[in-house]
């Protein structure tokens, strides 16, 4: 569309149906989005493989459902986090092949890539942890990506990660979530070869301060290859995991 | 050499030199890095392509060299960050060849991959963020990969930051390096498709809190491809870089 | 009734009924307001067009519908920000005529400026945005500036922004409204030359602290023409913006 | 120039010499700043009235210097920020005209507007405050704008401030410089009808916390025309109060 | 009792039935309060005015109400705090004669001093404010002073302040309650030569940080006769108002 | 079991059935837990004397009563904590004989060691302080160990305190809980002989910011033997306590 | 002076020769503090007993000793805090009589009240609370009351403190001075029927906070006679045990 | 002393030369020191081993000296922590068998139990964490305990630390010292039976926030036996360390 506005343009000009002057004048004032910057917008698209998500919090049912909608008719997959089941009814009602994944919170339309196995291992600290690992899962497996799940590994009972050095050897990315003290990414970036992508969960009591000792635990670890996300952000992890994964198989 | 002992061990037992439950005890007893997890800390030399840096800070210029020379004898490349002059010269008494970057703050030995092209690409915000983005870029150099830096292009001069477009597209990993608000990073992932890390920087004044503006920044993108590391940590964000490249080499 | 007072007594000592001690005596003790700044308060008034506010928030619905009533015999216009429904089910039954904004939450008596066009733009971030972007869009649109109103521009969809590059030329006044990482002033007053107001919002999770990330970026801005006002406050934005434009007016 | 190339390369295709699939092409790359975005960046260079100013901290003299002859270049006025006297130093010697002005630590070139009056009335609370009051005169009388100062007029000694509410009345923008509980700009927004711009200083002691607390108050004040910047900024506080009387000028 | 007992035993050495070694064994361990500081303690009964007083926050009604009924058995006047309905009506229930001040959330057994005239004189910055100002209100009367409230004097209105000045002049204490920028404090210890004790409130919203904003400006204010006690604390400034009064009249 | 595989595997090389260097293959992929740690963490469970503990808070009443369910299988006591009504109706429903603790929130399966008596004195310093002095208290006795408890011995009233130091003479720890200003261990510390582990409390209001205070204050103590636990962490504070008697028993 | 003025115009009335009217504009435009308010800075000269301090933080020596002159050409006494020797040399050089006090770093000119017995009793935790407590000792002489001081009486040292029980019972303010944990004003509230002025000091480390730590103690304290002040401010805990002492000395 | 005075007393009241009643107002007014609590300091002397110890911190050379003559004189051993050369200097001159231990900054007179065995194990992750961490190995032993360190021993190294698993099976109490991330505390813990006391250091940078980073991870660990300390307190862990094994040794 944008191309075909700017070729007939053009044709005019070599058509001299338009003059030079007004022409460039035209392509000054054309929007940008219509020029460039929308076609790495569409990049974006088609090599993040995922065009937008919806963050439902905040959003009414009706609005939630009305947003899934019309990314539906873009095209699957679809997801939507932080979805509650008031949420998901008003879904259901409109896009009735949705599925909800009421630990994750989330919301997704289209196949999901299979679970216990991939390049992508997500471990998490506690039981209390499990809503942001298994949101970082469902948005993992809808982008594509396998997944290896290991929950209840914290430093705690830290042999209980260590019999799993298998996997550690294996994945490509590890997504490692904790709340309390936050110490799992940087015992397992000290133990594993892998990239590890640090979440802060917001479980614990006291001074964990709601996520801000976990997260300050992550950005001070002494091991160097952990990148950190939000407080609680489960999809953020994935879609970064995504993009290292994708970013290796372009080049 | 660990093996080594193992075998020795096995080879008593299937000698009937040693029995059964005096091996099982010692086996029990073998240090672990002996049997497993130093293993796993040699693939991390292997795979991450970079043994141990050196963090000057809070070091003698006596101890710094000391290490620095240690590590000298384990093979290059060498790198150690945050060293002043005094550093410097201590390290080049005991190591000639190691070269110093002043404004990184860093000390190498072996040889850096080119600037001016490869996989990462730096940017930085203002002329203050610069000792943090060529500590990063020293860095991603040491460990073997190619980098282009642009820098000065903060969200006050987008433009400019524009105008390097295609360098967005063909990279693999950004490294954003910015201070003051710190909105880099969220800029650079909401135009182009690609990795983003993000490194705040203590540079600022008044409410921008050494940093801690421009962490909470990046931690709130709401752009998602975002990994963030520690204040001023340019050589987290370069261990990373390298991390993400080796894991699409692997697979 | 204020100067009436005073000349009576001035008129007193005119006629010799008062000697001059007794009415010095008499004019120190005048209450302060009655001789001069009740008179400033009263160009208050009258130069900013509106003479109070009712913060609805920690009050009865009757006692915000008692004090909307005597604002409203006063003189039209009124407005009440932070309005729930049953407050304004308490201001309808005394003041029929009122009318509520819900997603502003906001109750209004007297002629709204229009909106889509006038010298103040308002942009907000994100969807989550729109209650605190309302409430600045009433606010000025009763102060009797015309206001356009533009959702949904934040820095991870930059594009749409610059799409609406005239506005950005030709209002005199930018709002712009933002959450998470409040982004978008700074990138606002990078692009163009407009005045920016901005307005933290406290949208966001984890390490947005409320507002708190957004409001430091936004102080932290290296764009200078940006002047901040509190988390969430909307209607403070709006009467900043409505004094810029009469002072503009009044020289 | 940028229309230039684009006029060029329009009359290639209106000549026949391009055909139009190959100009559409490179129109889509052509970079931004030279169709659209620069254009704003030179109106905000002839609006704003000030092209770039140089913030001096963190960068060494000879830095300063640099930057500060090659503005020089690009035409008078040139202001540079937190200058102290060792960069003076080193822009005298490239630009001998340069001009110091110690306790603002600015250095200028080229006119300044009349200090002790105009529409722009500085008012700080304390003599501690008085190189942000400065800073904030220097810089709005080298963008052009007359200058009234009142200092030591804080909330402890409010008279000697009613003392001056002529200055009050009739002045155009108010920007209240203060440090320790930072109440002076929400007394002056109370007392009189003016645009108020709010600049908390680092002054203080204890729980002050360098600023903080003065920042804390001016953010939630209840007097509602108060924009606030960020703590010692006194710069912006000019740029913003410019940004507003050239706001009214240009309508 | 106490006494009692010592005497007892002084006794029975006077009588020669205890030797001395006995006896001064048994003096070294009486418990403390027996000796010496529980007559401190019960100095401070006599001389506070003021026993002990029943916060009721967390406590359950039943708890609250019995521990009301053991007060009033150890005489009147009795005072509980922060108590809402639930609590009020158990009180009632055991001592019928207990009365509610509900804006004021406390329950009072006893005479209270009069409003409108005393030494104490109240004042609150806004509506919000009032809870906290009555509160201390009431904890003043019940101590036995009278006290002169007045309301929404906050510095956005301070003409309304000034108008007041004979109380300012004629009170002995003032106790100013703000929330918000929480300036009150500082500008009344500005114009007049009361004694100041301030009450922060956690009224206000975003980064009023319940009450944190309030507190730092009073804690920081320039004016130097100021007080601060905990944020909502009316009771706590009540009973400083009382003491300081009391320390008067004992000397 | 790990054991026995290790001999077996020992016995095949032994036997000759299989060679050195599958042996040594298969050792090296031993999981961790079957050789060294998990025998750690068996003595964790004999020398603890607690094999685990049900934090509830964040768990269903399903979850939680299953996870209670099979620790009792593994054996008594069992004890869960933060476990409120709901959570106890579901255990009771599967493990009949648990018993509830309501003030202490905890559920016990198993004798608890005597109240009134034993080497653990648990103080407290305010009514609301109780829930985690309880729980403390709970958690000690389900450990084993005698607890004497005295409870409104805040520095308030002190002399309360001092009455019982025959109690802090013999007692082996003192647990001391305290919420507000959360003093009580400091003066403890100062006044008697003995190890003092701190607990502070989320008690409080305003500026005690949910228990932030009370941390502070306990760990800047300046009398020595103090250890601090987490905000509210009275199990915690007991499972300190219990590994300090043990340590003392074992040697 | 004022009166003059205010005479004058009304016999220019009285006489006829100005016209009422005149006389009311005249009246409304009278600068403030010549009718009311500057009485009541007069007041507060006359009341107060010292009509202003000199801080000489962020002050050059010049600077302060020409204030301190000018106070002097006003009056003694005079007093000056937070000087170091550098100031107190140029101060002498003007006013030889002035006298400094090193460790409480204040100068001063006039007689000073009795150490050693008085109505103020200042207490000092610890050896590095000195130079505070001093500054209130001084700040309380100069203005003319007795202080007895007793240092290093913190609460890990209780018993020192109850060995001057008597002090505590005839003083009639206490100023309690303290770093670290801050204990010690709310030990002392609670032992004694005092009137307490708190000043938290920035003595201690880590999670001491510059002073932090104790100040949340001190605005926390559970014993209600507690007034808190600025963190190193010995000067305002003086000022405010003079206004103190004043405000019985008056009724 | 003080029971001679008693027993004096006593003497007269049996020998009829006193009556019962002066007796008992005698009694009531004997310093509270000389009859109860300064037994108890008597027995904090005896039983904590170590009277006094001398935080240099603050303190002038001549000062430190003096104290720690005084202490001397006292009896051995005596302890200096936070003392700098220029202080040891001071304290040679009058102490000359005094020792310095400069990476622990501390000085001792007296006999150190042996380094390299006993019930105390000392943990330091890094290199920079060495000062505290020698800190509390010397109070340990001039306390009279032996100590075993290690350091280095980081989570990013945690195979070095396993390593050494017997020493943490057989000590009584570790002491782990740790900045960063100060996660080694978490994991020691994890990993071993032992009581683990937890001293964060200010080790690190931007977001470890001078060890509040540490502290917090410290004070949210999931493993349940850790007591806290103040950040960089390696002398209270020693203390707190050093309780314990007393603890045990009396029962």
């Amino acid at each position: 569309m944008n191309k075909h506005k700017l070729l007939a343009l053009l044709r005019e000009v070599a058509a001299g149906r338009m003059d030079v002057d007004r022409a460039a004048e035209a392509l000054r004032h054309l929007p940008y989005e219509e020029v460039g910057i929308a076609r790495l917008d569409h990049h974006r698209a088609l090599r993040k493989g995922f065009p937008e998500v919806i963050f439902c919090e905040g959003k009414t049912p009706s609005q939630a459902a009305q947003i899934f909608f019309s990314l539906m008719q873009a095209g699957e997959p679809v997801l939507a986090t932080r979805a509650d089941h008031d949420i998901y009814r008003a879904v259901r009602r409109v896009v009735p092949r949705a599925r909800y994944h009421a630990r994750a919170r989330c919301i997704t339309l289209g196949r999901l890539a299979t679970a216990g196995g991939g390049p992508v291992l997500i471990l998490s600290a506690g039981t209390a942890d499990l809503p942001v690992a298994e949101e970082a899962e469902i948005s993992t497996r809808i982008m594509g990506h396998g997944v290896t799940s290991v929950h209840d590994v914290g430093v705690a009972g830290l042999h209980r990660l260590l019999a799993h050095h298998k996997l550690l050897e294996t994945c490509r990315v590890v997504i490692a979530v904790a709340g309390m003290e936050g110490a799992l990414p940087s015992v397992v970036a000290g133990l594993t070869p892998c990239l590890v992508i640090a979440v802060p969960t917001s479980v614990g009591y006291g001074a964990g301060y709601r996520g801000l000792a976990a997260l300050l635990t992550m950005l001070n670890s002494c091991a160097p290859v952990i990148g950190v996300v939000n407080i609680d952000n489960g999809y953020g992890a994935a879609a970064l995991a995504a993009a290292i994964i994708r970013s290796g198989e372009e080049n």
